[in-house]
């Protein structure tokens, strides 16, 4: 197997959080997004949607996507689970981390690429381009805003994003929560649950990858 | 268990075709979308994110996103299995399905909601308000027209989204063909294997849930 990264992304960390915390190491190539190695010829017969993370598997097939690369590493490697230890854990976790995927990720993605002189013509990541919206930026501002404050009101009852069961769905929100230092949003002083959980979680080795 | 359903809506759509295709019956509840029921303080108790679908276990857990119903579904009626009958193919299939998540739902949601007079302030499904922005439909349908011909491409090589195994990844993409009439965009004439496969999969019993 071959790991696709780009150390500097935040999601890629995702996966390497994921690795870190089962013990998992694989082979891993480094793509320079920086200077769009992405769109390199080379690495678009490997992945053309342009992305990182990537797996790619001994017998050639290339799978894409963090949840769907962390279900097949969870599957052949299925020590220290973190996708659930029951069906209903699983849905769970499934449902917390498809949120955080939406509401965090696409949230934070909407406010720094669309403000990022860099990003002109590439406000979403992938194969096609789009044009900058500057509406768009401020409303992912304020989208993360709604999650900081949904997620301290959350973890006021909860350990962690699924009770006392540290979960890829942890992963996700550390990797939100650092992402959206990028466009300068920060755990407001208050919000004492969410700092609580995020010292907690940023604190293992982990979170180092 | 309790399914939480619209029958005029897309996305709870999704839900049903994979009961349907599984031959699940589960206890279904309309909300009334169209009128606000999402909203009644009845409904928030159950789901605070006052979406449907959402699918409530006899322990009184709520299991919200399609993706997460489904995979708990699929794992107590294991019977003709929709997500990938091996590792490998189940992180193919959940690769697909997030990128139709992604690329199509979301797309359609930024065409319809950002240009409909009823969803003035309602551009985000949710909890949370936010304002239209006329760029977005713009973006939502140039999102949508790449979609259509990315899965012009695809199809050209391939039966279903994933190889000859119809999976859950097909369901979600004749949802999104069927969504994006709703911003009266239509697979393009010259698009031949992207409507051989819409009739082949809109044939099935399924296709009327």
């Amino acid at each position: 197997m071959k790991f696709y990264d780009c150390t500097t992304a935040p999601s890629p960390r995702r996966v390497r959080i994921f690795m870190a915390e089962k013990g998992i190491e694989i082979d891993t190539v480094q793509i320079d997004l920086a200077n769009g190695e992405q769109f390199s010829e080379e690495f678009k017969a490997i992945n053309p949607l342009c992305e990182v993370p990537l797996l790619v598997l001994e017998d050639g097939t290339s799978i894409s996507q963090i949840s769907a690369i962390c279900r097949y590493l969870e599957e052949i490697y299925p020590d220290n689970p973190l996708l659930g230890r029951t069906p209903v854990e699983r849905a769970v976790v499934e449902s917390s981390n498809q949120q955080l995927q939406m509401n965090g990720f696409a949230a934070g993605a909407e406010a720094f690429r669309n403000a990022t002189p860099g990003f002109k013509n590439r406000a979403m990541p992938g194969p096609h381009n789009y044009s900058q919206i500057p509406e768009l930026a401020e409303r992912g501002q304020q989208r993360l805003d709604n999650l900081f404050s949904d997620l301290e009101a959350h973890l006021a009852n909860s350990q962690y994003i699924v009770g006392d069961y540290y979960s890829i769905a942890d992963i996700s929100a550390l990797c939100v929560v650092d992402f959206a230092k990028w466009v300068k949003k920060r755990i407001p002083e208050d919000y004492s649950n969410l700092q609580r959980w995020y010292d907690q979680v940023s604190s293992r080795p982990s979170a180092k990858a």
